[in-house]
């Protein structure tokens, strides 16, 4: 039995399509009225777990979940030991530095030494100002990153950005790009290792997709 | 101008009926058509920002707002530092231990050193399994934290109760009890000091409340 954990939100409709073309139907995850969070294919070979997006890489990581699918900026972030198996290319957004409209800096090495970052992704954004040899207070919050400089408590923030429509709504303006994240397949290495050839004809059937870009 | 960070959720409606006691009519902020993040009180003279629970701390630790509501677990989580006022009494919960009911286990001394233990308050859990001088593996979950002994990953959760359904409907049982959590008023330290009477005001009208059980 294949267990594959799938992210709820933004990315599950994708994800779900992707494994039916491979031979296996997750479409009642789908259902308004399911509340299950295990819920088995339609053929009965496989189940999906249905997990919050950081939680993708924890299931797959242990092993409870042989197979998953999560968007790079999640593995960027807590960088779980899974195999980065194929890109997806659904979920497309990318990393980036914001700031007030209002204010001068033109790239994050413009930023004040010392100066506050508010991020969600707070792992990653340090990365990024160690490499820019910047150093930053980093301010971890969950969600509305964007009330940071707007309340005055960060001059930045290192947020996910896809359409541009929260930065713009909040006089916002990116100045710099941390990296361009999709969604991909990931695997546990241990469940590849011992794999007698099932998983090995999923990821094959979901790649070869991806290669002829029927989608 | 008073700032007041509210979290948004089951809590909300309480602090709300809180502050409407103490003069501020933040009503707005429970309209289902709201989608502003900082609201003005009915009188003006005050604003709330609505923002996600564990993120309350962190506006009132970095002085965005003077005053905030907030649960007593995720103070015990987070450790900011912000001064906690008033126990509200609303909001009640516990964080407690639970494991499969199907298991043999009584209470946590009784898990295996260096069994799983799956949670969101990975640091309560922490200092819980420290004092008990029981070593564990801790896994940290953001969210349905019940899939963790479902699925085999861990012996154990740390989670917030309220009346105990969700474990129940998981086939999990509580073996053990960490603390008892209720809403918080919490302030700025800073603020505090600083303040000409506004702040004390509030504080003491919110106070005296509690002491008259007028809820």
């Amino acid at each position: 039995m294949i267990t594959v954990a799938l992210a709820k939100g933004a990315l599950l409709k994708d994800s779900v399509s992707r494994f039916a073309k491979a031979g296996f139907d997750f479409s009642a995850v789908l259902e308004p009225s399911n509340r299950q969070l295990m819920v088995p294919s339609a053929c009965g070979r496989a189940n999906a777990l249905l997990v919050r997006n950081g939680d993708v890489p924890v299931y797959v990581a242990y092993g409870q979940a042989q197979l998953g699918v999560v968007g790079f900026d999640v593995l960027s972030e807590h960088q779980m030991p899974v195999a980065n198996l194929v890109d997806l290319c659904f979920g497309e957004c990318h990393m980036a530095v914001a700031v007030k409209k209002t204010s001068s800096y033109k790239s994050a090495a413009d930023l004040p030494a010392h100066c506050r970052v508010a991020s969600k992704f707070t792992n990653c954004a340090r990365r990024f100002f160690e490499e820019l040899d910047l150093p930053v207070e980093m301010v971890h919050l969950t969600g509305s990153v964007e009330l940071g400089p707007l309340t005055g408590m960060a001059e930045a923030i290192v947020d996910l950005v896809a359409t541009g429509r929260t930065l713009r709504e909040n006089g916002l303006i990116e100045i710099d790009h941390l990296f361009h994240s999709t969604a991909r397949l990931i695997g546990n290495p241990l469940a590849l290792r011992l794999d007698t050839g099932d998983i090995r004809l999923i990821v094959d059937a979901i790649k070869s997709q991806e290669r002829k870009g029927s989608f």
